[in-house]
């Protein structure tokens, strides 16, 4: 079909800011990746220049005339092309309120804040980083309000994270979805059978890249539009039409590293399923964190520590490491991939305690920005929740409330998407299973082409045309639901641990 | 002492310029590191907008306005203030002569000719790259017509690699070196001693690069600001405090390899001993290329191929490759180290020889430019030049004039360079051992301090407040002559060859 012209200048504007952005996100990479550990003064002034720029871009005046000329049109086009001029007026409103001074301002405390909660956590000194987290906090309201949010702050930086999601709705999701995880994580704890993952050893970190890759290609990763490099923390970013996944191995923790790395195989794979032709566009481009989470999160555990993903891998990992795994029985290593037990830090959680670490995060953050609990009483207060939902009180703030890296980077309203993302993953499971019988044969065989495709036409295709409850909807026929994920925690783990 | 506000004003804003064309040099970088086969396309597009926001950026009317100011008070100024007004001057007034349209059509001209050059080489097709040859001289005349330089085109381009050299002084120099350099090789040619390079084989990547390391590392090379990677063809990118050189690996030529290497690590060690804090400004950026491969040429050739240097480093090469060397005496390694040999093609030619091809080079491109000879004729001037400097005539076209990828990148007045960096390396040498007595005796220890201090002091951390043909007479106190290039050859290389 021919697009009217107003639609067709909008995207190709759209599309040039896509590309200055995806300078950014290559430079972003290449900090993690490849920077001289003097030279980040000289990238933070290169990454300052590209924001100033895009900020220049992003706001002119001639952007928001475009904009109102695809919106004099709207009629004329279909829901996908309306879906693209929605989200680039919910972005031109949301960027022109901001101004240069807030911009760098943030940018600077978020630089400070970084390095403090650094300091303060090796110290395990939450004094000497209260004043920057309650910055951070001001931040993240200050620009909920300048962009018009100031009645529901928390929800709109949600919304950032994950569109459309509200405060509520994922109350009453994690609320559903406690009380049916907690005898789940209670019978495991306390069965008789326990995984031992301490007896993987020694896995040299040549051999575990040489297994990664094979299974990262196979999964149907398109290494002529991506790469895999290594960085302390795995990650996946570039952009376009050149992702770029990250890794870490760790010799006595493989499958740490392995699930990790196939957990990032998930995000990439979404980027490059997302339609080149509307790179810059909400067509090209993602959901939302919660989406992004469920692919990576799929791939990482529905298929990866599945039995039929095994009965194929397995000969070619023993074959890698035979002398390594030479002792260790087909059970015992399956157990050890499905290894499930608390853990004081939720990024060495299993998928079943996971969602408890995201709870207590959820809650904590929602009232810190709602102001129902103050920043002094932080530390108590993340105390208290620990002991209510993972049984225990930290050790330390700095094993609590100072584990993560997020609030000190202003990221308020993140969380929630990790467990959202695997409440829609194994949501998305059971209906694909489906609709594609046999497919775990398939998996068996080394296949696993019929559920990308099947991803990619369903998720993939449609960019962020739809947010996350109404793509739900669309694909299963209902909004989230955590039956789903309980259902599949049970039918996974509860085998394994009786 | 305190600086006028124009003049702040104005080094302010270059140096914010500064920043963003470092953006571009990382990913040009990034794109012969890193670019995955099939993002090509894309990262063309990222090159373009980031092109567009450059050219927009350097020719706005408040640039202008902030040189006039700083033009308006230069008495107050020092002389290196005054070279940094001088040089914003000249940089604005070429870039606002040109436009959006001329930049358009050259880039998009040079990524079909290169692309029609590689095709027409592997073919040896002359006839299939003469229209876009022909394309690249007609866009260098239009860019030196543009900026005002119709009656001298062929002195800008060289300016424009370094600047204030002209094509006499080039052609006084080249007639100079010529007839001494001509018996010198013959002498060579002729000698019964003849380096053996063939008995070097099978040098593994990873051996190779260990050594390289601790080269680079001991000349000085500042691994926390720059970087060393692998690329197809061994270049020095990045910029600023983020130097980021590449080398390659041939297993069956290791000595290629290595001095390649130390090769660009002069360029490197340049790059690094620029003053940060002028950054963006003429006193943070080289003299232009000649001067540039004055620093690369020294440490390789001057440095690297000499005695001193192997008296150190031979232990440690023979210990980390000794069965490769085992039946390899110091004399035959020293003699392949200093190999000297005519070979058809620039790039595999020693130090002796290389200044032929070049000159070869300069009056192609110098009468192509001035239209004394045609493109058709070219092929023909070509051979017949080759058979009078070099004493053969190229078996074909793509082992003769379409050898080079210069010319089909646009890069008319380059090559010169390449020769005036040996002239320079070796005027700077007599120099600087008289300036530094017992020098190759901290070569022979495996200190080279001195050396990077001196060239530090003299040449880098002047940046380009003196041209090539000034910087020479103030620090060897003459302009470029020849004399100590035919000096340096004849007392490295005779004694070898007799």
């Amino acid at each position: 079909m021919s697009l009217p012209p107003p639609y067709t200048q909008l995207t190709e504007e759209l599309r040039r800011l896509g590309y200055l952005g995806s300078v950014s996100a290559l430079l972003g990479w290449d900090e993690q990746v490849n920077l001289p550990s003097g030279s980040a003064e000289f990238r933070a002034q290169q990454n300052a220049i590209l924001s100033d720029l895009s900020f220049r871009e992003t706001t002119r005046s001639e952007l928001g005339e475009m904009i109102a000329a695809a919106e004099g049109i709207t009629d004329e086009l279909e829901p996908p092309q309306q879906a693209v001029v929605r989200e680039a007026r919910i972005d031109y409103d949301k960027v022109v309120k901001l101004t240069p001074d807030f911009i760098k301002r943030r940018a600077v405390a978020q630089s400070h804040a970084f390095h403090a909660w650094v300091k303060a956590r090796e110290a395990d000194d939450f004094g000497a980083f209260r004043d920057y987290l309650k910055e951070q906090m001001d931040l993240a309201v200050e620009y909920a309000t300048l962009t018009g949010h100031s009645d529901k702050p928390y929800d709109f930086l949600i919304g950032e994270f994950d569109p459309g999601m509200t405060g509520d709705t994922v109350d009453t999701l994690f609320a559903a979805l406690k009380s049916d995880l907690v005898p789940i994580v209670e019978e495991i704890i306390n069965s008789p059978v326990q995984a031992d993952t301490s007896m993987l050893k020694g896995f040299t970190q040549d051999k575990q890249e040489r297994f990664l890759r094979e299974v990262v290609a196979k999964l149907g990763f398109n290494f002529e539009e991506g790469r895999l490099d290594r960085s302390v923390h795995p990650f996946c970013g570039g952009s376009g039409q050149d992702t770029r996944m990250t890794t870490r191995f760790l010799e006595d923790l493989p499958l740490s590293s392995l699930f990790g790395s196939v957990h990032e195989t998930g995000h990439g794979l979404y980027e490059q399923g997302l339609p080149k032709e509307h790179f810059g566009t909400a067509l090209g481009e993602s959901v939302g964190m919660a989406v992004h989470e469920s692919q990576s999160r799929m791939w990482e555990n529905q298929v990866g520590r599945g039995r039929a993903f095994w009965k194929f891998w397995e000969p070619r990992y023993r074959e890698i490491f035979a002398s390594e795994l030479n002792h260790v029985s087909s059970d015992a290593l399956y157990l050890a991939i499905n290894a499930v037990g608390v853990s004081p830090i939720r990024v060495e959680s299993d998928e079943v305690t996971y969602n408890l670490h995201i709870m207590l995060r959820f809650a904590m953050e929602k009232q810190l920005i709602e102001g129902t609990i103050s920043v002094d009483d932080a530390p108590d207060a993340w105390n208290a929740l620990s002991e209510e939902l993972l049984g225990f009180v930290p050790q330390s703030n700095a094993n609590g409330i100072m584990q993560d890296v997020h609030w000190s980077a202003g990221l308020f309203g993140y969380f929630p998407s990790y467990c959202l993302g695997n409440i829609l993953a194994a949501q998305l499971w059971y209906t694909l299973l489906d609709q594609l019988p046999g497919l775990e044969n398939d998996f068996e065989q080394g296949e696993f082409g019929r559920l990308l495709d099947w991803l990619r036409t369903n998720v993939h295709h449609l960019g962020k045309q739809f947010y996350t409850q109404d793509l739900a909807q669309r694909i299963t026929g209902e909004p989230l639901n955590t039956d789903h994920l309980i259902r599949y925690l049970r039918e996974r783990y509860l085998p394994l641990y009786t």
